[in-house]
């Protein structure tokens, strides 16, 4: 019998149509590696065929990178109650180098577990946490520096791809794929991605997937600057706003949009059942901010903070499967003074918590002087560093300061030592910074982090446009991912204002899945180029249901379009609203081809020569009837 | 008495209040510059002061660029029946250069004012048209070349500054005047813009101050790249949608969200007429596609569109005062098959329409062969082209093709021409271009038209992002214009989609605005900073309504933070819904700085050495309680 009061599972059990009603004119495919269980899971997009009155020919269906797990695929039963299937379990045992713990190990984990009045919100099928056997170290950057492609390492491979080695091999393909060269600014993009390549960019630091034996519901995402450019999303309920439905319901919404990873946020009460929710029902990777959970342990009191009860919290959240954490541990208490003159002061909150526990006891920082200690426990778990920037600018006034590179210097110290402990780390990069001031971010991050992935906050180019500033940030998202950045924290309409809602974490990802497929195509990353490819053919050829598809919000695309033109039949019309059926310069382009073609006039250069004056006569008495009657 | 039925008469007379009320917390203010007749509207944005419980301060107003007109100045009455007032009629009479004529010229100005049937939708209050006095050049260009500074010249100088010169005289602007170094490609900024500076600028081709003789309403732009980026805004009722009074608002809307020019991109029924009532009620200079009502006029036949018809044309909008015309007079006979294994062949309604021209007659563009024909036109009322590029691409795949580069280097040729008549000229450039290739439209563009402003539409820096295509292209648009590209085309929501309604020009608008600025801050702009320091300040100070005002979009902000914490006690509240009470990082902060400054603390290191323990206590027992009470 469930604890747990039935208003609570009805809303909670299932998620809403919107979050899981497949892609229009799409359909979800699996692809499959070595071994069965290795399925890496992509959409497909119909395409409708091109119209006689055009040149009748088939259009391909478009294989597109999806983020949005089980909640698409009609075949997968979704019960929030049980959690989403498991894609890793069993390559989690095969290792052999993990022990199943006979329940939680922290103490929290204790008191939450036996704490009887969070019965009604707690998730039912909590499994046994696992932890490494004694003396193991189970991360992938462990198995990569062993020469170990793990089946994670092959399933990112296959997912980076979206079956290019299969397209190249279709002629229908051919022209699709033509893409223009990339300038990558000393990137190393392979033609294609194999295992091995993956091993290889992780065994040197330069990628990380974040992976915690925990969380085997994931479904494996690599972030490195040689591969597609992510974006992260965050919820989080605060302790004015929201609940645990809400956010389970944010979760599934940011995946079905384009997240690749998943922060949660949260600072209210229940922060650990909302976590169990999230971790159970996610196929993306999840992060936290443990200083956050450690505050409220302390009732918000930074100088009561201690190194012991931070790390029963990273034990904690490791063993209910976080897969990576944001450390605030270049927060040293020698920069802290550096901030003093700024304009907008410390403005990341786990960098001022630190700050503030730092002048209070006038000592280092605890993350500081215990980062072996979290090693060990990020190595028992694979759980990824994210080293926060917690003097990151908060105004371009503030931007690349001395504050800023100091602690960015001593990231790139930490990055070291978590290496010697084959320890997957990304460094966390801001923020707000002028266009001008942009690449010399990632060009010293590169430098004295020694190419661990960078994962920046936007930046924003100008502090000017709140209520927009998923825009001022996406600019310099697409920017600082094309210079190099491996994966971009989106910024909703919200940012500065309040907590976003639904709508604005779909207008977030949607700018920030811009900004990557910006940077993807500018860095050239193969077969980037594909889906826009189709989208402009699509348009050429007024394959009106196709341009909606190929986007990434078909709904948005169709509603706009139907608030001018409303009728079916305008779908298939070969004019739109904007120019009306007289004006239409793609009809006329198509005229103009298909002329060229008839007449095979290479160059008209020759043809004039030769004096084509009885040519023009012949266009006009044939066909120069060529717009549509109304 | 009127022939204009009443219910036109109110539905036109009027702007909604949305479009006249003032903006919040600011203020009208003039500049006056040698003489009382050279008046520069700006606003001036309020500031609460600095609380008490941080650091008690006045926070001086803030003075902003302003594209709204006499729209948003309470103490000029606005009646859409009688136009606005007119800024620049004493000028143009001084000059004594130009002759009012009895009427119009053009036959299908006079066939308009003639016809009865028309009079219901006719501005009523239409002045006769000037011209040049016979071998007379009123171009400003002409003027510049002379030596001459112009009332307009002066007029724009003081509007890019935004009073500069005296706020760096008064020390409450000192901190908030740093700015950091810019990256301006090659560019020529001065430390201030003085009207010399904008004479040098205009006689060397590398600005232009649109501004028709018969548009005396204009409050004059300029635009160049060694000036603040501008943005242009675009209207236009197509056959399928919309009406004069709901372009007419719109045209005060885009002038109000900060829209510096305007095209008048109509193609509808009636157009003669709308672009009356825009023009006597718009102060931005207005742009046309002449071809547009040329072909309506031929009925959609581009083949029978004859030079001495689009002859008529340019003298009867010029006549109605348009500022500028986007002439596709590069689109050469020889460069269309260039375009036929294009993607999405041509796409510029301009470009297409001639490249039938050419392949109809076989027979070179009768714009390109009476270029010259057209400069008398133009410097007879100073009219500025704006060189269409007809062959810009449609697509990523189509971006800096053959096509698109043989016409930007006719351009060029046609601009050496242009300015061999002494008539100001930009180029128009694209479109659809990944990243990695923007910058070489700019830098070819530079070269190739030899300095003569740019003028792009985006460029969008993906294809797949249909209804969000505003950002797709502000991320290529804010590159672009840092590269140095002097005036951006907006691009709304609606793109590819349908027609912009009131709302979508807004979000397009301020997206844009967003763009300039990011570019204006990259390139270093002297008091460009100002603004986003202004808004970091009131941020880190919790000035909540100061940092409505002080965005680009208030009523939006306002609106977004009220979502999650609606009640007026909230905006002076310490903390925001984001984060809660307890999490502030902004009051952390302060809290940080004022220990810091109580215990003069310059380097923390020294303290350190000093042995700080006791000054750890102290903190604890005096003030260690700095999170706000809930």
């Amino acid at each position: 019998m469930s604890a747990i009061p039935d208003d609570f599972i009805q809303k909670t059990a299932r998620l809403s149509e919107a979050v899981t009603k497949p892609f229009p004119g799409s359909r979800k495919i699996y692809v499959e590696g070595s071994r069965p269980d290795i399925r890496v899971g992509m959409r497909e997009i119909q395409q409708d065929e091109t119209e006689a009155s055009f040149a009748a020919e088939e259009n391909p269906p478009i294989p597109v990178y999806d983020t949005s797990g089980p909640f698409t695929d009609p075949d997968v039963e979704i019960n929030l109650l049980k959690g989403i299937p498991e894609v890793r379990s069993g390559w989690i045992a095969e290792r052999d180098d993990t022990e199943e713990l006979d329940g939680p190990t922290s103490d929290f984990g204790k008191l939450r577990q036996n704490d009887e009045e969070l019965a009604k919100l707690r998730f039912e099928h909590i499994r046994k946490p696992r932890r490494a056997k004694a003396g193991k170290n189970v991360s992938q950057m462990h198995y990569a520096r062993q020469g170990i492609i793990t089946p994670e390492m092959e399933y990112v491979a296959i997912r980076e791809n979206v079956k290019l080695q299969e397209l190249r091999r279709d002629a229908r393909y051919e022209k699709l794929l033509k893409q223009h060269p990339g300038q990558n600014f000393g990137a190393s993009i392979p033609d294609e991605i194999t295992p091995e390549f993956v091993r290889d960019e992780i065994a040197k630091g330069r990628a990380i997937i974040p992976a915690n034996i925990n969380h085997p519901e994931l479904e494996p995402v690599i972030i490195g600057r040689n591969f597609r450019v992510k974006i992260n999303t965050n919820i989080g309920n605060s302790a004015v706003t929201s609940s645990i439905e809400e956010e389970v319901e944010k979760m599934a919404w940011s995946a079905r949009w384009g997240g690749d990873t998943l922060m949660d946020l949260s600072t209210g009460k229940n922060i650990h059942e909302t976590r169990e929710w999230i971790l159970r029902n996610s196929p993306m990777p999840i992060g936290t901010v443990p200083i956050y959970q450690a505050l409220e342990k302390v009732d918000g009191k930074a100088e009561d903070l201690t190194w012991e009860m931070f790390r029963d919290t990273l034990i904690e959240q490791a063993e209910q499967g976080v897969d990576y954490f944001t450390i605030h541990a270049g927060v040293r208490l020698q920069y802290v003074p550096l901030t003093a003159d700024r304009v907008t002061g410390i403005v990341s909150r786990g960098g001022s918590i630190m700050a503030k526990w730092c002048l209070a006891h006038h000592q280092e920082s605890f993350l500081y002087t215990h980062f072996e200690d979290i090693c060990e426990i990020m190595k028992a778990y694979d759980v990824s560093f994210s080293l926060g920037d917690g003097l990151r600018p908060g105004s371009l006034a503030d931007a690349n300061d001395a504050a800023q590179f100091a602690e960015l210097e001593t990231l790139g110290e930490l990055t070291k030592i978590a290496w010697e402990h084959d320890v997957q780390v990304m460094i966390e990069g801001p923020g707000h910074v002028p266009m001008q001031m942009i690449k010399e971010n990632i060009d010293k991050e590169l430098e004295d982090c020694f190419e661990a992935p960078f994962y920046t906050l936007g930046p924003l180019v100008t502090d000017i446009a709140p209520g927009y500033d998923h825009i001022t940030s996406g600019i310099g998202a697409a920017q600082i991912g094309w210079y190099g950045t491996a994966m971009l924290c989106y910024v909703t309409p919200k940012e500065h204002l309040g907590l976003p809602n639904k709508e604005d974490v779909r207008v977030g990802i949607i700018t920030y899945k811009i900004a990557a497929q910006a940077a993807d195509l500018a860095k050239g990353f193969p077969g980037a180029q594909l889906r826009d490819n189709a989208m402009s053919k699509a348009r050429f050829e007024f394959r009106w249901e196709d341009q909606f598809n190929l986007g990434f919000d078909p709904d948005r695309a169709r509603e706009y379009h139907d608030e001018t033109l409303p009728k079916d039949s305008a779908k298939v019309a070969h004019f739109c609203s904007m120019c009306g059926p007289h004006f239409c310069s793609m009809k006329i382009s198509q005229d103009v081809r298909d002329y060229a073609k008839q007449n095979k006039i290479a160059d008209i250069n020759i043809a004039l020569e030769k004096g084509m004056a009885e040519k023009a006569k012949e266009f006009k008495d044939s066909g120069a009837e060529i717009y549509q009657k109304k």
